[in-house]
């Protein structure tokens, strides 16, 4: 893929944000760019997979590599609490620990500790909670959030964000994104020098008054890259579309935007519509383990009875392992069995749809022909009715909050 | 690895056995050979890892190979349950059901009906069974396990057989070998000409005199592979291996022998000098997803703590995949985190481990060294303690039969 003229990787080290515009989409606010990091360049937009537990589920690195994803997300909270970040610094950081050698971002933990954890207490110094594991006790602060990822190594970390549910009322709102500003404040300060991004999370749920008074508050102190934080969270969609445009209008031009927790086909086309440069979601390869697979026309189930004796593969578009190598019926037995082999043939076909995505989207950007891909995926591609999504959605959250 | 002079692979195919000795050791009854099959030659001693659903749990085809493992045992039981004959048949048959281009042996069901299936009535003409899925009723009988196979289109197949527990008194024994005997005649009948070898099943249990009517009447039928079944099945380990003694002795030398279900390191090498060729268990794939690990020096556990801050492999002398790649502490922590990808690494290395195994017998055997090299093994391998063994075997079987 031809790459447009920039500057030379000196001057990208030098730049604060490792962030390097290519090109923006003279009708939309996509763009296409690089993020430098200490383990190799990212082009972007980027999807990355979530592997919280030091493992994207079912898959081993060269897997992942071979799908053409190269960034993945871990999770201080789940690595704090198990194996616990001494044993990870001891075994060399998580780059070693995990044998992936290429860039790994780290959320902080906030938004795990507000939906997985028992929530005890949180105030100014930081957030009393207790494991979800053993019902430990644990406080993280601005400052052990920010140890705890540099003992881990990652290139991309996170700052410590208080997180709320996405119905709570505006003075609650309100509170969270100020507590989130003077964490994002502590954080900066605690970082040592060195090379990992530290972004910073733009919150305020669905009001835009709030979402404003954060991206002003935390652009001002000049982070390398900026998250969208509180979305996707059982808001309607339109809402979570509006919040992305509003803040992302507020976010500097020059470093990367990154939106949380969204990872459906027609959500990532949408948001780098709206000019968001990463994604991280754990849909594709969760949804995978339930045996819903991504087409070009949208979602199906391969558990469904008519995969039964269907000879082709479950995706007849589609060029990953899984699709090349088994018919939708011999799929559908291993689902039928509960064959681990069906769940990590399912993985490998989502993390492909959405790895060859991000390929295509990229390539329209440069070519300058992303608005009409967009108009021809979005026509194609049925999302999951809005309904059962949010009804989905809601299911999931409780039971991660009710079994975790 | 050179291999001693023989037959011609013409003559190999006129062979009605598909077996041609190569080595026999000076002084043991171990020994080394190749089976001809329509997916290639297989050679011997020969470890079948189980994939009893179409697939070896965890792993892909390529996978398997890799590993070093040719030949792989489905069954007819879990098949014909689920996705069922018709279905596998329709997709091509079961090589390419399940995307394997090797040789595959079938079981006919037999020793699963009596163990996993709720039992309703066995007569001369056949089972009568419940499905452990759903409690459909299902008859099979002879020839209708032979025209499942055929389907199926494996390499190697068996006789349907009567299966009792191992303590059951001689009378119950006596009538299960007299109608195994009468089914593996009927078997030999239904057979349609064709290229798969169909095995004959010596049984009786712990009864020397039942074991040697058994292989008296069936070696008489000339079948072209003996198997031993009924055995490991919960009896003490001497009583085992003293059947397997008797059995060899009365079976023909030029014909090979397939002791089922054995698949433990040191019953492997015991069994092998005992004359020995062909092996299937379930056992090295099962344990190694409860975390159990084979090593030179024998079983650990890696979900033991002593292994949260190992960096070395899990088994330093071994070069799979898994010990290659990752550090005990990352196995460890993946099965503490019931991550999905730690039975996999444990699949990957048990397998390996046994592969390696089988090399280094038939490499001994065909040196001359097999007795060296067995009093060395099992001098260093440290087996599973034979009560905790016992208990753990009692335990599965009760488990299985309540579960499935």
């Amino acid at each position: 893929m031809a790459v447009a003229v920039g500057p030379g990787m000196e001057e990208l080290m030098n730049n604060p944000s490792k962030f390097r515009l290519i090109r923006t989409c003279p009708d939309s606010q996509a763009r296409a760019g690089e993020l430098m990091t200490p383990h190799g360049v990212v082009p972007t937009p980027v999807f990355s997979p979530v592997a919280s537990q030091g493992t994207v589920k079912t898959l081993t690195p060269v897997e992942i590599k071979d799908i053409g994803l190269n960034m993945v997300l871990a999770n201080t909270y789940h690595l704090y609490l198990r194996p616990g970040i001494p044993v990870i610094e001891k075994m060399g950081g998580l780059h070693k620990f995990m044998a992936w050698d290429g860039p790994i971002l780290t959320d902080s933990g906030g938004y795990q500790i507000f939906s997985l954890a028992q929530l005890r207490q949180v105030s100014d110094e930081g957030v009393i909670f207790r494991s979800h594991i053993d019902g430990s006790q644990h406080l993280i602060t601005p400052e052990l959030a920010i140890q705890f990822q540099e003992a881990l190594g990652a290139d991309i970390i996170m700052v410590l964000d208080e997180c709320p549910a996405y119905d709570e009322n505006f003075e609650k709102m309100q509170e969270a994104v100020n507590r989130t500003h003077q964490w994002a404040e502590r954080c900066q300060i605690a970082q040592k020098p060195g090379d990992q991004a530290l972004y910073a999370i733009v919150q305020g749920g669905s009001f835009a008054e709030l979402r404003r008074q954060s991206a002003a508050y935390l652009t001002a102190l000049d982070f390398p890259g900026y998250a969208i934080g509180g979305l996707s969270l059982g808001e309607p969609k339109q809402e979570t579309l509006a919040m992305i445009e509003d803040t992302v209008a507020l976010l500097p031009e020059k470093k990367p935007r990154y939106l949380m927790g969204v990872g459906s086909p027609e959500d990532i086309v949408a948001a780098v519509a709206r000019g968001v440069d990463v994604f991280d979601s754990a849909l594709p390869t969760r949804i995978a383990r339930h045996g819903a697979l991504f087409t070009r026309l949208g979602r199906v189930n391969i558990r469904n009875a008519a995969y039964r004796q269907i000879e082709s593969p479950a995706d007849s578009d589609c060029d990953c392992d899984t699709c090349r190598t088994f018919s939708a019926a011999y799929l559908h037995h291993l689902f039928k069995s509960r064959e681990l082999l069906g769940y990590r043939l399912a993985t490998i076909h989502n993390l492909t749809f959405i790895s060859n995505l991000m390929q295509k989207i990229k390539g329209a950007i440069l070519d300058g022909t992303f608005t009409s891909f967009k108009e021809d995926f979005l026509a194609s591609y049925q999302p999951t009715d809005e309904q059962i999504r949010l009804a989905q959605k809601q299911k999931w959250l409780k039971a991660k909050s009710r079994q975790q």
